[in-house]
């Protein structure tokens, strides 16, 4: 089954409102097997909604319009639908009581507005809005399934998720779509592309493979549609494991997860602590730990030392090490790690120096020059990096590639 | 003028990628008076591609496409561009040259994939990506001109920013419009819409009002649209003044202001230096200072003290204090913002500790319970907030409300 989401309401058309609607029901729809071919959104006018709807009927079997179902004025979808439909609002008891419960449980008396409401256009089915005022409408036409729902996320979220998903489950055909995605950080999309071109080309024909870059990682999405899920899902599986052996190194993640985070699942296994020393990243490191709910298990803290007098007086680098080899070194960024994790007592490090930009760069140390440095009680690893000119880029891929750099200690990579 | 924005790919469409792109060109867009008319969401198909660019010029001057440019096999847009247009695609030797700059700046080599990039359609003008490889394009057709850019969100806020924002404003008819926007802080959306209820009521018919909110913020835009630029301005700034004495202590910020900025600015006039002690913000707050470029002048560094051990042992807080009044408390906060100002010896220093959730409430310490302090040589100033249940927003209001309450703190208010 194919599927058009349309989204109504000017808040979205001046960028007001991110429409993060669609991507939620697109996903839904995607894992019950039905293909969205289009993400459409228009603003609250009539003959908009009527463009969009004739334009709709030309690619997709189900409809989905999300917004304009509200109380005031500006809410014109349901009148709008109504004359496309060339029928009439009636008034709808049920949907009458199930408002006046509502307004009630809120302490609210009833105006005007609320009993408009419960007008709906005559020849649609209700869905019932547990979680609002304003009912949901399934109109069908031509074969073809048209769904109004209020724009409210989580109002719209239930109505999918309690009937309108499992409802439209049935009606799809039998064909499943299987999506996984692998995590890789430490490769330009571009060299990727290459290292992975023999495997992408003896991938069978039922599996897509998309690249997802994202800030610090590119994620690997593959996709195979057919009959039969197990079938799909065995397929995949076959294609990651040989994936893995093509990029052991590159790969650090699958599906949702965030790279903190397997460091974080990785510290928990293993019962070890972390603190962090940081220069260049200024504490994002620490903030992209922190991020992840019970990191206090394994993250004690850190310092921020921006200044070198900070270095040298709290982390107690070497002065000279800082004069001969400057704060950008590998000697000072492994000092860094390693009096941080003593300074903390904890079982692991990482520590960054690098010049984020846009300034202070030079001849031998550009802009963009980054050390890393990891360590444990057995050794300290650093490395080199030179990302770009974007400040807030290289702080998100110093801050990335100092995690998994830690991730593959761990795991002795 | 009139615009669609189209945004090319499928992972949109499967919903595994938040479409934030076209809310942040439709908002620029906006403020240069050209109307969004749609946004569209399609798949990196060559007929869809086409169909969209049809439907497109049935209803817009202005034709701005995102996505499907990247090197690798699944980016399309490029050659499918070439096609609609009828025409090749040629090499351009000068984003060959930025491409090779770009690549060997990463002490990377350049590949085919790298290579291709370089080719574009003979009939467009292109517009160069500062940021990454994947230049821009720029069509004219039957008056109407299309664009393309790559769906990398900082690549194509660039290339906005810095070349299509100004080029398209010029475009655009006399009509005037005038935005500004007052940050404030410190007060949610429905309760500064009661408290400004009379100054909105009393606002000039040009002038219209919109409530942003921002996590930790809400911005207030104001539009004027008219003929007379100056006189759009002059009214403006009028209101502005009105506003400044209706809520002068919520009012953080104007336009583009980023908070952490606005301080960065105070503290480099000032002469005065900053460090931070950290515990429920996990290093955001240092971060987020750290971001704004330059900010080394002021910023030394700070502690991330998440564990009681770190806090007693590093920060030297009284044991006694600790088990006394638990770690989320107004002496512990204190003392945090005391010692990491002494340590780091800085004229001013921030500190929170609180319980970012979603675990960790108790009964009189509910999640979302923060302390903040700052202080300076004189005094120290500390308050406690109870945030929301959800961690990531409870660690974003708390670091910009420990911002903002240094800024007044330097203020003097």
């Amino acid at each position: 089954m194919k599927a058009e989401i349309i989204t109504i309401g000017d808040e979205i058309l001046i960028g007001q409102t991110v429409d993060t609607n669609s991507a939620w029901m697109a996903n839904e729809l995607n894992i019950i097997g039905v293909d969205v071919l289009r993400i459409s959104s228009i603003s609250d006018k009539k003959d908009e909604i009527f463009k969009a709807l004739d334009n709709a009927k030309l690619l997709a079997d189900i409809i989905l319009i999300t917004g304009g179902l509200g109380p005031t004025d500006d809410d014109i979808t349901k009148t709008s639908l109504a004359e496309y439909f060339k029928t009439i609002l009636v008034q709808d008891k049920e949907v009458l009581n199930h408002i006046e419960h509502f307004v009630i449980k809120r302490k609210s008396s009833m105006n005007v507005r609320n009993i408009q409401q419960a007008d709906v256009p005559e020849n649609c089915k209700i869905i019932k809005n547990n979680l609002g005022t304003a009912p949901g409408m399934w109109f069908e036409q031509e074969g073809r399934i048209i769904i109004s729902m209020p724009g409210v996320p989580f109002e719209m979220k239930e109505m999918m998720s309690a009937y309108l998903l499992p409802k439209l489950a049935k009606n799809t055909t039998n064909s499943s779509i299987v999506h996984k995605t692998i995590l890789t950080q430490g490769c330009s999309e571009s060299k990727l592309a290459e290292i992975l071109e023999k495997w992408e080309y003896n991938l069978p024909d039922i599996i897509s493979v998309a690249y997802l870059p994202t800030p610090g990682l590119i994620k690997l999405r593959l996709t195979a549609k057919g009959e039969n899920q197990n079938l799909l899902e065995n397929l995949i599986d076959e294609q990651i494991i040989k994936l893995e052996k093509v990029i052991p190194e590159l790969i650090c993640g699958y599906d949702s997860d965030r790279l903190e985070e397997v460091l974080g699942k990785l510290l928990i296994k293993h019962d070890k602590t972390l603190s962090t020393a940081e220069s260049c990243t200024g504490g994002n490191i620490a903030h992209l730990l922190t991020s992840i709910p019970g990191s206090s298990a394994y993250f004690k803290g850190g310092i921020i030392a921006y200044s070198n007098e900070i270095k040298e007086n709290i982390l107690s680098v070497s002065k000279s090490n800082l004069d001969d080899y400057g704060a950008v070194s590998k000697q000072v960024v492994e000092e860094m790690a390693e009096e941080v994790r003593k300074l903390y007592s904890t079982d692991f490090a990482i520590a960054t120096s690098g010049i984020a930009g846009p300034t202070g760069g030079s001849e031998d140390k550009p802009v963009g020059t980054t050390w890393i440095a990891v360590s444990n009680k057995s050794k300290v690893i650093s490395k080199k990096f030179i990302f770009g000119n974007h400040r807030g880029r290289n702080i998100n891929y110093a801050s990335l590639t100092a995690i998994n750099m830690l991730r593959k200690l761990i795991l002795g990579k």
